[in-house]
C-alpha cells in the first residue's frame, strides 16, 4: 500500500468514526430524557426480540464457531464464544435482572441555599456515549448494551472479531427494538470492521465519546492508556496476592487458598502469588503445595520456598521479577516466603495490579494493619480473593472491574455509568 | 544536539522522574495513615513556617518579578505572579480555612453482610500521588500542596517557569515543615527544571502517579489529553453561554448579562456567547449591546444581530465558527440570534466546552427544559455564569473546575482528591 492509499484509508476510517460518534451523541441526548419506566420498557422489548430471533442468532453464532474451528482457536476460546439455546436464555434472563435494578439517573442530592442566593443541587445524569472494546464473547454485546441503555447512555461496541457474525445479529436485534419504540438506533452501534486503525481512531474520538472501557488483556489496556484522549477505565488485570500470616489457622487456610487458586483459575480475581510468613513457612509451604499439586497446580517459588519443596516429587520453577509480575490465568502459582507482614506489604506494593489482596490471620492487629496498608481495589481478611465481582458484592450488575482510582474502583455497576451536573436557580442573580 | 546527546538527556529525564515518582509514592503510603489531627497539625506547621519565612519568600518572588519585567511579560501576568506581604498573608490565611474543613479520608460507607457471608464496606482513601501542572501563580503552589496534604496525598508540582524562584522557596518551606514533623519530604516535590521533556515524561509516569490535573489553557489541556497515560482531569476551559429567552424580564436581564461578561472577564466562568431569542432580538440586542459597549465590550455578532446593531456607532465583527469556538477571557462577546430555545440548545451542544450555561426566563417550562437538555457541568436559571467555583458553591476549597464527566464534574473540592477501597471480612470464607 502506498502512503497515498494509506492516507485515503485513514480518511475513510475517520469519516466512518465521526459519523458513528455524531449519531451516538445525538442519540444520547434523547436517551438522557427517558424515564425509568421508558427505559425498562425498552429493555423488555429487547428481551422479547432476542427471544423471537433465537434461531437467526444461533445460526450466526454457528458461523462464528465454524470460522473459529477453521482458524484453530483453542477449545476454551471456542467455548467462550459459543451460544446455544440455554446460554441465550441465560443472556435474556439477565436482562430481567437489570430491569429489576433501581435507575440511578435523575436523582438529585439534597439541595442547599447558598449565601449568594442561589439554590444549588447535583443531579445524576448519564455519561453520554460509552465506548467498549471487548473480547470474543457475544454475551458481553447484549450485557453492555443493556447496562448502557438502562442508564440512558449510548454505546459504541467493538467486540472480538471472532464473534463478528453473532455481534452483528445481536446488535441489529437491539437496534430494531430501539426503532420499534421510535428511539434512535444510533444509541447502540457496533463497529463491524476488524480494521485495527478503527480502534486507534475510536480512542481519539473525544469530541463524541465520554468514556472508554477496555475489557481485555494487558496489551489492550496499555494501548488504551497510552493512545486514548478519552478518559479510560483500566481494569480486569488481577495480579492477586494472599498472605498466610504467622497467626493464621493453617488447617482452615488450605481450603481458602485452594478456592482462590483453583475454583476458576482463568479469571482476574484468581490468586497469583501466595505469600507465607517465614515463621510458619517450613511447615506450611510443603503442606499447601502438596495439596495444590494434587489439584493440578504448578509453582514458581522463591529460593527459600524452593528449599522447602525439595523432595516432594514434583518440579518447581524459580520465581523471579517476571514471574511475580505475571497474571497467571491458569493453574500456576507463585510462592514467596516473607520475613513478616511488612515484607508481604512491600511485595504487594511492588507487584500488585491493585485488584484484590487477602490476608489469612487470627491476629486482629495484623488484619487491621493489612487493611490499612494495602492499597488495592479490594482487600480481604480471612476470605478468598475470588469474591471481587459485581454479583458477589451485591451490585446486581458488573460493567467491568476497575483497577484505577478515578471515578470507580473495583466492581463497577450502574452508578459507574453516570455522572452529575450542578443545577442552580437564582432570581436574576449576579455575583458580588 | 546529536541524536546520541538527545537520548542521554532523555535517560537523565527518565531517571530524574522515576526517582521523583518513587519518593512520592513511598511518601503517599505514610500520608495515607495519618489522622485528621495529624494532618491539620502539619498544615498548621506549614502555615507558621511560611509566616516565619516571609522575608525570603518575598525576596525570591522579587527575583521572579525582575526577570518577568526583563522578559517583557504583560502587566497582567506580572500582577498575577507578584507577592507582597498582604498577598502572602492571604495565602497563609487560606491554610486556616482548609484546616477547618472536614477530613474526607477514612470514612466508611454503611457496611453490609453479603449472602456469601462476607461483611463488606467501602472506605474513602487518598488517591496516592497527584501531579499538577499549573500557570505562573505562586499561590497555587501552596494551595495545591495544602489540599493534597489535607487529603493524605503526595503531590508533584510543576508551576510556570516564570515563578520558579518563588516556587522553589515555597516548596522548600513546606518540605521543611514535613521534615520537622518526621514526615517524608518526598510528599511535596517541585519540578524545578523548565525542560519540556519533563512534562511529557511526567504524563507517562503511570506507575507512580495516580492523577494529573492540568491547570492552564487549551494547549496544555490537549497535550495532557493526548499524551498522558495517567488519568487526567481536564477543565478550566469555559466557553460559556447565556440564553435570553423570549419570556425573560429584559430590564433585569441586563445586569445579569453585564455581570457574567464584565465583572471579571479573564476567568473561565465569564460569558463568551450571548444567545437571544429572535422574538425579542430586534428590541433587546441593541439595548444590551449599547450597555455592554459603554462598559468596554467588543462584539462578534451573527448576521441577524449585526443588522440590529447597525447605526449604533461602534464596530461589530462578523461571528463565525471560529469566534463561536473561542473562550474570550477578555471584554469580547459573541452574540447570536436563535430561532427558539431548541436553537439555543443546538448551538450550546455544538460549541460549549461543558463548563457553565445559563438561561434567563420567566417561563417555568423553558427553565426546566433548558436544565434537562443542556449537558454542562453547571446549568443556571436566572443567574450569572460567574458562580461556578468552589467557594461560591460552598465547597470551601477548589482544586480545579472539571469539564469532563468522570470522577468529578464542575468545581472539585477535597472529595475529588479521594478514592475508595472495598474492605471485606470473612471467616476463612471461600466462594461457592
Amino acid at each position: 500500500m502506498s502512503a497515498n492509499q494509506a492516507s485515503v484509508k485513514q480518511d475513510q476510517v475517520n469519516e466512518y468514526l465521526i459519523n458513528l460518534g455524531q449519531q451516538a451523541k445525538a442519540a444520547s441526548f434523547i436517551l438522557a430524557t427517558l424515564s425509568a419506566k421508558q427505559k425498562n420498557h425498552l429493555l423488555q422489548t429487547i428481551s422479547q426480540s432476542l427471544a423471537e430471533h433465537a434461531e437467526v442468532i444461533l445460526a450466526a453464532n454457528a458461523k462464528d464457531v465454524i470460522a473459529a474451528k477453521a482458524n484453530g482457536l483453542t477449545d476454551a476460546m471456542i467455548d467462550r464464544l459459543m451460544l446455544d439455546e440455554g446460554r441465550l436464555a441465560g443472556i435474556i434472563g439477565d436482562i430481567d435482572n437489570v430491569i429489576a435494578l433501581a435507575d440511578p439517573i435523575g436523582k438529585e442530592a439534597a439541595s442547599q441555599l447558598l449565601d449568594n442566593g442561589l439554590r444549588l443541587t447535583q443531579r445524576s445524569v448519564p455519561l453520554g456515549v460509552v465506548g467498549v472494546i471487548y473480547e470474543a464473547r457475544p454475551n458481553v454485546t447484549v450485557d453492555i448494551a443493556v447496562l448502557a441503555l438502562k442508564t440512558g447512555n449510548a454505546v459504541i461496541l467493538r467486540g472480538g472479531k471472532e464473534t463478528i457474525e453473532s455481534n452483528k445479529v445481536l446488535s441489529e436485534v437491539i437496534r430494531g427494538a430501539l426503532t420499534s419504540l421510535n428511539l434512535p438506533e444510533g444509541a447502540v452501534q457496533l463497529i463491524d470492521s476488524p480494521e485495527r486503525a478503527i480502534v486507534s481512531g475510536l480512542l481519539r474520538l473525544d469530541k463524541y465519546v465520554d468514556m472508554i472501557i477496555p475489557r481485555g488483556g494487558h496489551t489492550l489496556q496499555r494501548l488504551c492508556a497510552e493512545q486514548s484522549s478519552i478518559p479510560v477505565i483500566l481494569g480486569g488485570i488481577g495480579i492477586c496476592h494472599l498472605l498466610v500470616d504467622k497467626s493464621a489457622d493453617l488447617s482452615r487456610a488450605i481450603d481458602v487458598i485452594a478456592n482462590a487458586k483453583v475454583q476458576r483459575p482463568t479469571v482476574c480475581n484468581a490468586l497469583d502469588t501466595l505469600l507465607v510468613d517465614q515463621a510458619i513457612a517450613s511447615d506450611f509451604v510443603p503442606k499447601i503445595a502438596a495439596h495444590l499439586h494434587s489439584l493440578g497446580v504448578r509453582f514458581y517459588a522463591c529460593d527459600q520456598a524452593q528449599g522447602y519443596l525439595e523432595g516432594l516429587g514434583f518440579d518447581v520453577s524459580a520465581a523471579d521479577d517476571e514471574s511475580f509480575s505475571t497474571e497467571w490465568l491458569s493453574l500456576t502459582l507463585g510462592i514467596k516466603v516473607v520475613d513478616n507482614i511488612d515484607g508481604a506489604i512491600s511485595h504487594i506494593r511492588q507487584y500488585s495490579s491493585g485488584h484484590s489482596e487477602a490476608i489469612l490471620t487470627d491476629d486482629i492487629h495484623a488484619a487491621s494493619y493489612f487493611m490499612n496498608q494495602v492499597d488495592s481495589a479490594a482487600v480481604y481478611v480471612n476470605a478468598s480473593t475470588r469474591f471481587t465481582d459485581g454479583s458477589q458484592f451485591g451490585l446486581g450488575a458488573e460493567v467491568a472491574v476497575s483497577t484505577q482510582k478515578l471515578h470507580a474502583r473495583g466492581p463497577m455497576a450502574l452508578d459507574a455509568l453516570t455522572t452529575y451536573k450542578w443545577l442552580a436557580w437564582g432570581d436574576y442573580t449576579s455575583r458580588k
